[in-house]
């Protein structure tokens, strides 16, 4: 069976990719909005993972309204919800019998409720799942150690490929670098460079959140 | 590392186990009362699937109560719910770094809050996992019948271990056949016999709930 797993790279939508692959044939997929070419770090990471990867491209009003929401709320949560459900309705159009996220137990932002899941699996005839939606925080945190090879730091200086590269891009060319400090505070980020396995420096396992 | 799951010898915590199977060194763990040796079905489903088993006794007093619950209500659900929650609880006392339980998103019952699972986490310094808990039913179906060998049928007659047959057995000596038919209406019930690979007939695979 084919899943469309919607991956940036980063930790979490790794390890999702690990638990999904003993059942599905899964592909990684980057949803991009064309404003950064932070995709190619996923690329990197899904290469480095062994798994197919492609993009799709939301359409750019999806990015200006998010950052339009996040100015006027002052913080990013809503704006990268916004962008999320955006992502899955896109990859649900993919030829493919389920998709899938990286969303933990834990996640405050993006969240996909329930309500939300079953709308996504009637209107696109796809089966949608969150496998680490039911693993807490500190069991990620074990498991990535475990499996990963990640290497982590402040966020504007990992490369990764979640929205949020794109989306702070597009608020500094429209509203200067001051605007993307008001959004964005400063937390850590990580980027996945292949699995333990198959890594030559095993030291780098020092994560906090993705 | 080492995860104990709460095991019923059904499809979903069946699954659940070959979810976790990667990450860790999976024990399947049936919770027990003394009532019934329906455990031994459980025994028998987790040698077919090739995992360690184990038995965890829970206090008599817990199952009264839970009875009492389900006669008042004229439903079963808050007194399984009382029981899974009992059950977690002692999982957790066992010599392991994780415990986990078959739960799905569109379960009714039992379910498992964040704060409870936190809760659990932070008490026993275990992780607490549903691995399921991001699959509906749907994809948790499609799954089951690609990997499992499973029977299904009415569940007074298909053999399994969660706790619904001993608090049958208990209502039954303590409030008659009729006390039984009141709080449980009739529905299906699936047992697993084994992975599909490790199977002969592979033509069992009409599954309905567990």
């Amino acid at each position: 069976m084919d899943l469309a797993l919607l991956y940036s790279g980063g930790k979490d939508s790794s390890l999702a990719a690990l638990v999904l692959d003993r059942f599905y044939d899964v592909r990684l997929v980057t949803a991009r909005f064309g404003v950064t070419d932070d995709h190619e770090h996923a690329a990197r990471a899904a290469d480095a993972l062994g798994f197919p990867f492609a993009t799709v491209d939301l359409d750019r009003s999806v990015a200006e309204t998010a950052v339009e929401t996040m100015r006027a709320d002052g913080y990013p949560r809503n704006g990268i919800q916004h962008v999320h459900e955006h992502a899955l309705e896109a990859v649900a159009e993919l030829d493919v019998d389920a998709v899938a996220d990286g969303t933990r137990r834990d996640d405050r932002v993006p969240t996909v409720s329930r309500a939300f899941a079953q709308s996504l699996e009637d209107r696109h005839g796809v089966d949608y799942l969150s496998p680490l939606s039911g693993f807490g925080r500190s069991a990620v945190d074990r498991l990535v150690a475990e499996t990963l090879d990640v290497e982590s730091g402040p966020s504007e200086e990992v490369p990764k490929a979640d929205y949020e590269g794109e989306l702070r891009e597009l608020l500094r060319t429209e509203h200067g670098g001051e605007a993307v400090g008001e959004v964005f505070p400063a937390h850590e980020q990580t980027y996945v460079r292949g699995t333990r396995d198959s890594s030559a420096d095993a030291g780098r396992s020092e994560v906090d959140t993705e």
